[in-house]
Order: structure tokens, then C-alpha cells, then sequence
């Protein structure tokens, strides 16, 4: 066994369970006077803003997200922030606004533009600063975005998703509150719920998995084997949408210590040439990875932590000690038809594309992190595996 | 089962494994230009903080801490801090040299005098902001203070151990690096490896433990049942000593976020009234503790999690699926002999102490979070067990 060795970043405080947005005013009490208050209307269900920020005494001003973030939406929202005075900022809703709120807070304590610290496209700059205080309060079970350290960034000019990253954007406190799930539709439930799924079992498997990622995904895991089904065909259920909130809080954590892997990647160079929900494409790919991986692993390091990782996680989604890797896929297969998830062909991507999007995925630092390095052949495979 | 809920806090950056001490330039980078270096003299081994520092660029002074905080020690430190424009704290020690850390970084950014944070014997203020830029580095894997978010100071006038307590408080980054607890001579191994296993296997069994603590736990759980008798009688072993300082800190992650039990609720209040390594007295008291809870919570709570979660640790540090209650007190039995645990009256605890002794256990906070409410009998049973 290697000898433990990690970097484990996480946000300082962690407030979990249905009503904890019953806080929000003793959280945010030391957080300044004015709130950026970051949201996507529809996500903000049952929250009453107003009553929330009577409660803490506090000034606020809200602007609305629309859609992922890019450089202009960000830009435009820095200067609205800035303009205003606002001290902190609250983002309520899904990874794309939980994304620009952590942008929008490091960019109120970094000097500079935003250019000054994008990756590839920009200066690529080390953000100096903790962000200013910043509360994430996530309304889809999903992304985990709330306890990221990176947000992710459309430069339409250039065609290209780019990333802002450092452990100082890492909100100061991340919320979650299961009741804010509860009227996600079955079809989102399916696709936000997968890639949750799918996080804490490519963090597990990955390359960079360390025994802090592990511990935490073990528990994960088994919680979304049982709880994934039960919110798509009863979304009132909330213990399962508690559950579900925890799996996708613990593939934020574990993902952003971990990495991920071939889905991820896929998924990642996919979604930068079409328009398909992301959770979608990673659920339409997880069953084909498996295959592919599992058998390229058989076949190059059948001794090796990732096989025998494998082995446990199809123990513990049938919740039998001696499934066979036939068993695992099996179960997978039927997950994916009871959820209903879509083919890639359904999902409008091009079987003509497959080469090029082969070549973007092995670009991708989650490609990186898959637990072996898969040849071109074994990627087309998974791509054709997963088409119809 | 019962909703997750929790409220979960650790620090946000844990650098963690063999010669990680050397990025401690690459962690420091933004922290500010002058060091306060706290530290007691023994625990430096083979840092070289001249070495360190210059290849950081910062200026730094040093400040020897011998033995625990009180509020002179402390006090003392920080207007050094202060009449010497520190920026940053460096704490490199046992759990003493930490908490020391911890506040001296607190009033770094926080107005007033200690003793206005002080609970029972100060006016209680909560810490407003957030500490100056505090890396904290173990020398001891123990009490997992480089993850906690208090510091016990002495109050000599008032023969009284008082918490200052905050969120705010953690310390930025915790950096663990097990090549520093090499040279740890076997006593102290025993004792403060002790401690780290007693506290992750109560905070897996206290009323406020949660799914967060608990995935945490079994893991730590596990490798300290293999892996403390190794660094005791092989200290030379760096595997072992990894080992133990990752269960030390899951420990302190736990603890502080689930609390702990009765043989820190003794320990506390045996400690204020003898001096006794902390690690020895509560390893004195751990295989007694676990003896009255297991009977009474099959008397008064049998159905309950918490004699099932015994049953989890009894099954894990035996290795055996069937292993029974007595299986598993055994294997303490057998464990405390092996590391040569001394008994409470070898420790130098009075017999007629007890009644004082239960009296003010009861009064911590870790009493209050045992898996079940012990009366005054059974807690005088346990330090009977306990005595000799």
C-alpha cells in the first residue's frame, strides 16, 4: 500500500440539513453590511429573501443569472456588485450561479481583471486573496459546486470553457437545505442525481483518490445506489432528497481533491461543441466507461487498487458480497433504463464528431484522472457503446 | 434513521504526508512578510527554519512555549506578536504549541484584551473576524488540535481550564507531516496515539455524531486498531507513524464537529485536578468506559445506534465479522497491556477524589455528548474499573 499523501482543501463550515436556511441570518451576521445577492429566479422555490435579510439586519441587492457563466455575465455582475458597495455575497440556485457568485467574490478582494486570472485564455495570475465572504446555497443536488474551488467560464469569442481556480475562491460557508430539491422536476432529478452519482464513483476510482476522498465516498456511494431511484419516482421523498443532497456534497469535496475520470472528461468536450444537459451526457456515458475501463484494467493492471475498487463499488450498489463485474454492469444498465436516461445520439451528438471530441477529452484534467490511461481505440469504443 | 443534519467546520487547506514540511514556502507565499514562529524548542527535530524562511523570503522571529496555555503565556505572546509587526503565525508543536497558535492568530485581528473571549471566567464576546493567516504543523499525532477550533488556557488564579472557542479560529492550513513523529519516544507514542484512537472511536459513538464524522471515523478507526501497537514498538516505521497521524487528525476533525465522551469528560476533569499526561489518563479509563456504556445501553437503550455502532468498532478492531462484547473488550484489555498503560492510581489519582472527580466530569462537554446519560453509580464504577 502507498503511503498517505494528500492536499485537501474543503470550505471552513458546512451546514447541512432540511430548514438550515432557518440560519442564514446567524451565518452571514459577521459577513458586512450588504449582500450581492447572486440567484437564478426560478430557483428560489420558497426562500423569502426579503424576510431573510430583515431577520439579520442586513442591506441587499439582487441580480438574477441567467444561464453559464461568461466572461460578460461576469464582468457585468463584478461592476453591479462593486458599484453598490456590496461587503458579501449569497449565491441560491445551481452550479452555473454558484460558480459566477465564487467569481464574483474573489474578483471583490483581487486587484485587476478577470482576464488577469483565467487559465489559457488570460494572464492566468495566482488569485492573492481569500474571496470576500460568500454563503452558497445550492438548490439542485448535483454539481457540489458549493464546495469547489473553480468556476467554470464561457469565452464565446473564442469557443472555448475555461477555468478560474484557487483554494482561496472556496465559499466561506456552503448551505444545504434538502427542501430547496423538492420540486425539481423527475427529468432534472435523473440527470443532476447522476452526476452526483457519477462523482463520488470516478473520485473513488481516480488516480488521485487519496484515503480522506475514499472515506468519504465509500458512504456516498452506497447512499446513492439507494437514493437515486427513489427521488426520480417520488421527489417528495425527503429523506431520499437528503440523501441525495449529501452525495452530491461529498462529490463536490471529493472531486475537487480527487479528480474525476473518463465520464467527466467525455462530458467536458462534449459539452463545449453541444448544447446537451451535462448531467445527461455524463449519465448516458457511465455504463460504457465502466465497461471499457474495467476490461482495460483486466487486461494492463489486473492487480492493481482501481480493479479491486471497482470490485467494492459493485458490492456495494447491489449490496452483494460476491457480484461479479457482470452483476455491477447489470445493475448500471438498469439504473440507467429505469431513470430514463437518453442515448448520446438522442442527446444530438454527432457520430461524425467522435474524432474530434476523442481528441478534446484527452485534454481535459479529469481525463487525466482516470484510473488508466485508455488508447484512442478504447475511447471510440465507449463513445460508440454509449451513441445508441 | 434519522435526516442528516449536521454542521460541520474544519480548516480549509490540509497539506498532509512524508516531507510535506517542504512546501510549507509554496504555503506561506501569501501570507504576509513576517512570521511569528511559535514552537516549543524540543519538538523541532530536523526543521531548519532558517532554511525555510529564506527560501520563503519572510522574515520571521521565534517565540518557545514550554508547557500549557495560560492566560500569562498567552498573553505574553501576543504583544510580542504585536510589538514585532508579525503578519502570520507558524505553530510547530504538540497540541499546547497549537492552541497557543490558535489564539495568538485570533487577537491578531480581533480587538480587546483575552480575557473579553474568555468563557466562565471572561465576558464571553464572540471572535468577530477571522484570524491572521495561522499554518499549523504537529509534531505529535494526538490530539488533532491542528483541526479544531478551540484552545484550553489555564486560569491559575482561579485553578479553573477555560475554552476559547470559534469557528474563526481554525487555523488556514494544517500541514502533517509524519517524518516529525519519528522520533517520538515509545511512552509518549502510547499515550498520545491513545488519545487520537480514544477520540475518533468516541465521536463515532457520540450522540452528536453524524454521516460527515462517521465516514470519517470507521476509516481512522480501522487503521489505528492495526497500527498503534506498531509506532509503539517500531517507531521507526513510517507507514505506522503516517497512520496514526491520519488518525489523529480525523480525530480532531471529528471532535469537532460530533464531540466526544466519557473518558474525555473524565479526562478533563482529572486533569484539573492532577498533573497526568492527558493521553495516559485517558487511555487508563478507555477499556472501563467502554465497559459501563456497553451494559448500560443494553440495559436502557438496546435497540439504539449506538450499541450498534459499538458492535462496528468491535467488529473492525478484531477483524472479525462475529466478534462479540466481550471479543472486543478483551482487545482492549490485551492492547493497554501491550503498550503498558498504567492505572489511574499509578498515575497518581487519589481514591478519594472520586466523588469530585464524577462531579466535575459531568460538567464538560464531552460528558454531555456519551452515548448515554450514565448516573452517578456507573461513572463511579468506571473509575473503580479504572483504578488499579
Amino acid at each position: 500500500m502507498d503511503s498517505i499523501k494528500f492536499d485537501f482543501s474543503t470550505v471552513n463550515r458546512i451546514v447541512f440539513g432540511a430548514r438550515s436556511i432557518d440560519e442564514v441570518p446567524k451565518v452571514i451576521d459577521t459577513f458586512g453590511k450588504k449582500a450581492f445577492v447572486i440567484r437564478s429566479s426560478q430557483a428560489m422555490g420558497e426562500i423569502s429573501l426579503t424576510d431573510l435579510m430583515a431577520s439579520a439586519n442586513k442591506e441587499y441587492i439582487i441580480y438574477d443569472v441567467k444561464g453559464e457563466p461568461s466572461e460578460t455575465s461576469i464582468i457585468k455582475a463584478v461592476k453591479v456588485a462593486s458599484d453598490n458597495h456590496c461587503d458579501f455575497v449569497i449565491g441560491i440556485g445551481g452550479g452555473s450561479v454558484l460558480d459566477t457568485a465564487k467569481v464574483v467574490a474573489t474578483m471583490m478582494t483581487n486587484k485587476g481583471e478577470l482576464m488577469d486570472y483565467l487559465e489559457t485564455v488570460g494572464k492566468g495570475f495566482p488569485v492573492r486573496n481569500r474571496c470576500a465572504p460568500n454563503l452558497a446555497i445550492p438548490t439542485t443536488a448535483g454539481t457540489g459546486s458549493e464546495v469547489t474551488r473553480n468556476a467554470v467560464i464561457d469565452i464565446p469569442d473564442k469557443k472555448l470553457k475555461v477555468s478560474m481556480r484557487s483554494t482561496l475562491m472556496l465559499p466561506w460557508v456552503s448551505m444545504i437545505d434538502p427542501l430547496l430539491t423538492l420540486s425539481l422536476p423527475p427529468k432534472i432529478t435523473a440527470f443532476t442525481g447522476m452526476d452526483a452519482f457519477i462523482q463520488v464513483m470516478e473520485s473513488f476510482v481516480s488516480v488521485r483518490a487519496n484515503v480522506m476522498t475514499d472515506s468519504l465516498c465509500i458512504e456516498a456511494i452506497k447512499k446513492a445506489a439507494i437514493h437515486l431511484r427513489k427521488t426520480y419516482h417520488h421527489g417528495d421523498n425527503i429523506t431520499s432528497r437528503t440523501e441525495m443532497c449529501f452525495v452530491s456534497l461529498i462529490g463536490g469535496m471529493a472531486l475537487a481533491n480527487s479528480g474525476l475520470g473518463a465520464v467527466h472528461g467525455f462530458a467536458g468536450a462534449i459539452g463545449s461543441i453541444f448544447h446537451a444537459p451535462h448531467g445527461a451526457v455524463c449519465a448516458s456515458l457511465v455504463t460504457a466507461v465502466m465497461k471499457v475501463n474495467v476490461s482495460a484494467l483486466m487486461k494492463r493492471n489486473p492487480n492493481g487498487e482501481a480493479l479491486t475498487k471497482y470490485q467494492e463499488i459493485f458490492k456495494m450498489i447491489t449490496s452483494n458480497q460476491t457480484a461479479t463485474y457482470k452483476d455491477g454492469i447489470q445493475w448500471f444498465i438498469d439504473l440507467c433504463g429505469d431513470l430514463d436516461i437518453p442515448t448520446l445520439k438522442k442527446l444530438g451528438v454527432n457520430r461524425g464528431d467522435f474524432p474530434e471530441i476523442v481528441r478534446l477529452s484527452k485534454t481535459t484534467s479529469s481525463m487525466k484522472a482516470n484510473p488508466i490511461l485508455l488508447v484512442d481505440g478504447e475511447l471510440l469504443e465507449i463513445l460508440e457503446l454509449a451513441y445508441e
